[in-house]
């Protein structure tokens, strides 16, 4: 019977056939991954269950990226358990220091993910491989300890909602603005234990880093899975990136979904994620008056070189708002020295941005400009709970590079054609 | 009578005719000076006397360097009532973000202190301006809270110890060998409430940053101050930053020294100071076995244009040791720019380096670079106590640009001309 992208991906990694959702399948992994908050717990729970050998070295990443380099003693000895394991193990893919960045942008970019893969992470944003067809999700550190050992995990089939976008595209839109429409509609609960799978004209038009942008949030609406046909770009990409034997993938015709929902952007402003959920969303409009402290342009969602490069065209020649400390974080070492070969840095430096190593910073409340009390923040990055990126007083609005840029300009919420 | 550089700068802030050690001066401050972490602690102080306003504020310098991009909730915390303050007393000088960076090389790169000044700051290293020819000290934060208020404060005439350097400079030999050498010598408390005044040839020869270098480690001897003459080549620094007004200063001929030391540096090599003191320093060829997990350059020791210079020549098309971090921080936004701008950036990115924005970072165990228990650095930094630089079971040794470099590539502490 024809299947959704989630049943057609997870069925290339079962022998069970899979007839629809809810469907319990046991299903082989492409890849498991961890970071330096989830490794340590997940090595804890393996040694525990007396594991004694990774499934294979070579499929089991654990990237450090959260608090590295590293911000205390606690963060060098979590850091350190990670090492020490990695080598134990022969871990081939451990990533630590210089070499180190975001792990979901580092991981496609080094052709270790790609279409096709099944995936299993100790972090929610494992989703962002849904941006190149592969149907990759986070799990708790004991269940990705189990996977670690295994290679293999069960899943339950997720029903699929279909989101199709259409219209024409606003000049001053982005891929972040389209998934906070969809989170915006259907609530942060909206699609909990179900695929969401992106298609229409502007997904098809749209490039693989912007999907990897929305595929990322997937997990804001508390979906188990963001997914992206694997396309002639798709298939580009991940060559280019190294990744071996992709094939294209796309839905069934006939496919049965739970739910579709169509959004036309034509006309559509930029959205704002407003304290303190991601589906507190409105138009760039509805908060220009909001004055920010800090501006942050980096993360999974966006610190990627589209990002810079956007950011880079508004800032080019420009201050950033006296009083505002404007942190820019290039989500990889190779994001870092692109930005820096194509004149991005300089643009930054001279716009009066601090440049930060590649690390998920302040994200969760990490390090590299966390908030006092009282303070607000406009944030690319995507998630903004209450005391996310520091203290419990403080407010993050999510939004895409160009509103950023221009809202570190302009130091209130800004939409760039303002600018 | 003939007068000692610290006396003769002394004399031109306060009307009491100097005579020699020991006579306590009321002196006129030229500046004052706090960072993030004292800065709070000065302020409480500042208001519990009842003061209301500060001596100048085009003359109180406030920068945020050492736990910025903010680290944590507390520190955030921290820089907020700096900023505060800084507002609410109208400070010039206040800098915080993208236009902040490590206080002891911003200030003379701003053209803020120079030949002549008399500067007390709530920072051990505030004694770096000495390498202008300024005297300049640190002091808790007590007392530059009585500083900021009323622009003067007392000092006791230091005796001064004359450290002249002599002989033929080694091809890989720095400014921090030199001041590590003295340090050696005489112990960390062989200058206690002495002042340090650096003579002779070589010193002569050496260019501002280095004798900067030297300066700012008077401390680790337990120097008040450590003092260089202001010659032609300071006064073209001064210039080129904007200090205004600025004049030769030199020692009278026939100033009493308590002591005067002479170090032929000929045949010399490059020095280290072992854990877990400043002055158990020997030569790299003693310790040329020890692997180190980590390397840092940067700091307001070494993290000057000129060390990042020295740092990129050896580590151009090399590779840092393979499980190895090598953290670079520029110490300025300039020197940040600069770098980018003679592409030494790329040469430290091609190098696996993480390049960290200007901040403290790592030196004081603040962030970006902290060490688990069992690990091991190489720093350009200034201090090596016992935990200085995170766990009190990890070590640190201290060392010039070249040998920073040179370790950084051979995972090693070596000499840089074994590279």
């Amino acid at each position: 019977m024809p299947q959704t992208l989630a049943e057609k991906i997870l069925q290339g990694r079962t022998s069970d056939p899979i007839t629809g959702p809810g469907q319990i399948v046991r299903t082989r992994l492409s890849s498991v991954l961890a970071n330096d908050i989830t490794a340590p717990l997940a090595i804890k729970s393996f040694e525990a269950m007396g594991a004694t050998k990774v499934f294979d070295p070579e499929k089991v990443f654990l990237v450090c990226d959260h608090f590295t380099p590293n911000k205390d003693i606690d963060s060098a000895q979590q850091v350190k358990v990670v090492r020490d394991f990695a080598r134990k193990m022969g871990v081939v893919h451990f990533y630590d220091g210089g070499d180190s960045g975001v792990e979901h942008a580092l991981l496609p970019e080094l052709g270790l993910v790609g279409p096709g893969d099944v995936i299993v992470g100790a972090d929610s944003h494992t989703c962002t491989y849904g941006g190149l067809g592969a149907f990759a999700t986070g799990m708790g550190s004991t269940d990705v300890a189990a996977a670690m050992a295994l290679g293999e995990t069960w899943f339950k089939v997720p029903p699929t909602i279909r989101a199709i976008f259409t219209g024409v595209m606003p000049e001053h839109l982005e891929a972040k603005d389209l998934i906070l429409l969809l989170i915006g509609k259907i609530g942060v609960a909206g699609a909990t234990y179900k695929a969401l799978e992106f298609d229409g004209p502007l997904i098809s038009a749209m490039d693989v880093e912007g999907r990897m942008t929305m595929a990322n949030m997937a997990i804001e609406a508390g979906g188990k899975a963001g997914l992206f046909a694997a396309d002639d770009k798709t298939l580009a990409y991940a060559k280019a990136a190294g990744f071996a034997d992709a094939a294209a993938i796309a839905p069934d015709p006939g496919a049965v979904y739970e739910q579709e929902l169509t959004f036309n952007v034509s006309g559509l402003s930029p959205q704002i994620a407003c304290p303190h959920l991601p589906d507190n969303v409105r138009p760039v409009e509805e908060v220009a008056d909001v004055a920010v402290d800090q501006v942050v342009i980096g993360s999974c969602t966006n610190g990627r070189i589209n990002d810079l490069r956007r950011a880079a065209e508004l800032l080019k020649g420009r201050k950033a708002a006296k009083g505002l400390r404007l942190i820019i974080l290039p989500a990889t070492p190779k994001i870092y020295k692109q930005a820096l070969s194509e004149g991005l840095l300089e643009i930054f430096m001279d716009a009066g941005a601090v440049v930060g190593p590649p690390t998920c910073g302040p994200c969760l409340g990490g390090h590299m400009g966390i908030l006092a009390s009282g303070e607000k923040v406009l944030a690319t990055t995507n998630r903004n709970f209450k005391g996310r990126m520091g203290s419990l007083e403080s407010e993050v609005y999510l939004a895409g590079a160009g509103v950023a840029a221009a809202t570190a300009i302009a130091g209130r919420i800004t939409h760039p054609r303002d600018i």
